[in-house]
């Protein structure tokens, strides 16, 4: 017995040979339950109710709770396997799929992330679709079987979100428990990752979503003097980068994934394809659905083509370090900076003491810093005097926040040095790691933003916790955005120690009026974090748009927020 | 019979003492069909197949097209009206509610539109709630007599939002000729007016629905040297422009309201309160559902609240005039400045020598212009040297492109008379009407974004097919954006004709991979043009997604796009 919405109950007689349900009113109490019984009083017949399109067509109410749910039913390989595969074969030629060991593994997780899949959670097939019709056949295919179906750009993502969950002899702690069955991997490097158009005019470009966005950026767009805003991590792909709204350094000027894709072309879960608007810089044209898909994580839809944003290449810049004795100075500045409405600051990093440290430690750049919270500045203009402007402006302002310093590049050569540092973190971190843990240390990268009001006081007790726990923490911050990283660092026997302060990182940011992640998404790994976020209601409005536009739940399962009852995982 | 969803057809038996349903399977082709009897082949049942979660919670596929619905039932006035109010007077105090005819007016059209309701087309009640949980309280109880809810903040929306579509004793031309019923309009202009908070350090603050933009301006944040971004219709409140995703003047620099809300508040159709998110200024946290509350016209939810961004008020800042002989010209400068990355200017206007003409002979300004294309600039910045440094780049490509005239404004006065030509556009317009059409001439403002490429040809066609027609068209334009408006003048008996240029305006923008509604909305007036810009397919999705989320259709019904089979309107 299970409920299938608020009025009415339904109970299955499991006799294949008839073909009939038996209904009772439910007993249960409820205001919309009330109401089918009042208004019943009124038309004149309980079947009138029924009648109406939400009874039949659509639950009442407008948010689906895991419990109003039974778990999928997904393809089952030991009747219909064969059958499918010989279906796929039609649709795509044996050279654009692969069942290699190896290349499930090289679809399965990068080395980035500590949220690596179990041994069996591989996909069943890679495809290399040609087309967006291409992937329309091949959605109506895993629809018509219940298949579920995973979109793979640059695999640069490390919270989890393309890890086949569903799989075949999947453990009991499985996500996929309740059913196993086999996972589609739709892989876009091979044929689609071409840049279609450069509307230089227009500032905007149609990308498909292979496309690596430094490539679009060196080969496409510098030379017109323009490029891409977002940006993300090495090697990622803009299909990627509008699936977890993605962001990176420049993101106080040129704003996130969000405010930089101006239309997507898509295919929904039952081969349906779509385009959610065309290419004009704005419109009051009605649902957002181009602002639906990105952050959606490959769950609603897939994006088989986006026109993008472009912005102007500042002609002259700059780098701007400054340095603090403690933390809130630095984030004074920022809000100073912000506060005055100054032109031409393109990123504002924060380094913290510990990451100072940590390069001067590496010996990675060509010299050594001040190892206190360090502002890095990216100043840029089309007017060599605007940015002497700036400059001048920063300077006055950095002094009247106390810096203990404050240095421009006055060439391109300095500006490679002074901008070292912030390149270096990653491997500067590990190194220091390294000495103070073992050649095994471990590190894992967190990803919360609050408002910039709160971030000193946020970071400052996150990394007292992280040093009371014996552990070591280097902060790296898109501070302008009141995001940070915080590269903790620990052996492997603390790994439980890592994990409590991570997940209290996480949690500060909540209470502090914040967010679990600011710019890497959820995937699997913070599905639990993003609820408390938010709360149960606001997830059960997203699970109610994911069961209307993917009701057999095949698109990317068990990312962003559980869509099973079985679901056991936290 | 009709379709429940591909699967499976229905049939009812019309008894209400029994409460039996038969069914049998369709015998119509279609993929879901196929795979249901295919999978049953494999799994053994059928039952297992209607067992499967979207069988009966979900309807298959990702769509709903209007012929996959039946009309909605909602409370029928014969029947229930008298139960409905007396529960209302148990939610709502006498003094909090209205029955006048003259508020009832006052809450169906403005002055500013053609699109006026029909004289039966008014709302049931003005009710005015107090807060987010007594909306709640109202939600709940229209939800449970399926009665429709309307939204009402400042009332300027002109393409037919607020009209109570589903009214007693509608004529048959009504939308609603398939089912009479009352409408309840919320209005938040009595208690639901305040701003809540004020986050100078973040630049946000969350405010009511009821809140006009530019008293939040005058009142609380120019005192801070802050200001809201996007400015609407004179009285706009911000409840309406999250509702129709306005713009304005200043979007060239500072967004439209896609880019302005940090997250809102919402009461959902069956009284579920929902925040999208906390007020970090950036978040990679799941769905964007603020994002799709902006333009959805209230026909999701009832935004109760909402986080807003505040921007930096440029402490210095000038006027620039510059014409041409030819729009095309005007609008090479537009790119020109674009493409350049000039900092520091906050919005480009373009009025047509037809408008400049008007503002001569109307003579409502304290001088005469030159009847050329003119661009009027905003610049700003907190930094006088660098605004003089914007004004000579201006200036420069300005005369790169041949302008006829470019002028500064040197004093606040100065500043005032340049700016006074386009505060003067719609009165000039309106007399130069009088003057061509006679006294009873009527007026008409389009409303259509493209490429800014595109922009120039699209201008000059149009206008040519409104001279063509014996009308007469000025033209203002937000150029930066590809954004302008016609206004379109006419005699009454030529209202066809009238009707026929501005129609094909919609059209010609749509053929120019631009879109129907640049910053007005679609309202009742332009679903069409929503259907013939974004096709089928995507307002089906559109459509799921409503229905998914107010499966009863009590909110705004009938706005963006039809929801009901028996609406015969275009």
């Amino acid at each position: 017995m299970f409920r299938s919405c608020n009025r009415i109950n339904f109970r299955f007689v499991s006799n294949s040979s008839q073909n009939v349900k038996k209904y009772k009113v439910s007993t249960g109490i409820g205001v919309a339950l009330v109401s089918a019984g009042f208004l019943a009083g009124y038309v004149g017949s309980s079947i009138t109710i029924a009648q109406n399109v939400p009874q039949f067509l659509f639950p009442s109410g407008s948010k689906t709770s895991l419990q109003d749910l039974r778990s999928p039913e997904y393809l089952d390989p030991r009747f219909a396997l064969d059958k499918f595969k010989s279906r796929l074969l039609l649709i795509v030629q044996e050279q654009d799929l692969s069942f290699k060991k190896g290349d499930l593994d090289d679809h399965s997780f990068n080395n980035y992330t500590l949220h690596k899949p179990k041994d069996n959670e591989r996909p069943y097939v890679i495809v290399y679709p040609r087309d967006t019709e291409h992937i329309s056949q091949i959605m109506k295919l895993c629809y018509e079987f219940g298949v579920p179906v995973i979109p793979f750009a640059g695999g640069t993502s490390i919270e989890g979100q393309f890890i086949s969950t569903r799989n075949i002899n999947s453990d009991k702690e499985c996500i996929c428990e309740h059913q196993d069955t086999v996972t589609v991997m739709l892989d876009f490097n091979k044929y689609m990752n071409k840049v279609i158009q450069v509307n230089a005019d227009d500032l905007d470009c149609i990308v498909q979503p292979g496309v690596i966005a430094k490539e679009l950026n060196d080969e496409y767009l510098d030379k017109l003097g323009l490029m891409f805003g977002p940006d993300g991590a090495p090697g990622c792909e803009i299909g990627g980068q509008i699936g977890t709204s993605c962001s990176g350094t420049n993101a106080y000027r040129y704003g996130t994934m969000k405010e930089n894709v101006v239309n997507v072309t898509a295919v929904m879960a039952d081969g349906t394809i779509i385009k959610t608007r065309q290419r004009p810089k704005k419109s009051s044209n009605g649902y957002n659905l181009t602002g639906l898909f990105i952050g959606s994580e490959g769950t609603l839809g897939v994006v088989t083509e986006a026109t993008v944003k472009l912005h102007v290449k500042p002609i002259h810049e700059t780098i701007s370090i400054v340095s603090f004795q403690d933390l809130n100075q630095a984030t004074q500045l920022v809000q100073l900076l912000t506060k005055k409405g100054i032109l031409g600051i393109n990123a504002i990093e924060l380094l913290d003491a510990n990451m100072m440290k940590a390069i001067n430690f590496s010996g990675q750049t060509s010299r050594s810093w001040k190892e206190q919270p360090t502002l890095l500045f990216k100043l840029g203009s089309h007017n060599k005097a605007i940015l002497n402007e700036v400059i001048n402006d920063i300077k006055k302002l950095s002094q009247e926040t106390n810096c203990t310093s404050c240095e421009f590049a006055k060439t391109p050569e300095q500006q490679e040095e002074l901008w070292s540092a912030r390149k270096s973190i990653f491997w500067s971190s590990i190194d220091y790691g390294r000495h103070l843990f073992g050649p095994d240390v471990k590190i894992w990268s967190t990803d919360i933003a609050v408002p910039v009001s709160k971030l000193s006081t946020v970071i400052d007790d996150s990394l007292k916790e992280v040093t009371d726990a014996g552990l070591y923490g280097t902060v790296v911050g898109h501070v302008g955005d009141g995001n940070f990283h915080c590269l903790v660092m620990y052996n492997i026997q603390d790994e439980q120690k890592a994990l409590e302060v991570i997940d209290n990182m996480t949690i500060r940011a909540i209470a502090n009026e914040g967010t679990c992640s600011g710019e890497h998404g959820i995937g699997t790994s913070k599905r639990k974090f993003l609820t408390m976020e938010l709360g149960q209601d606001t997830i059960s409005v997203m699970r109610r748009i994911k069961m209307a536009l993917d009701p057999a739940r095949i698109l990317n399962p068990d990312k962003l927020f559980k869509i099973d009852p079985a679901d056991k995982k936290d």
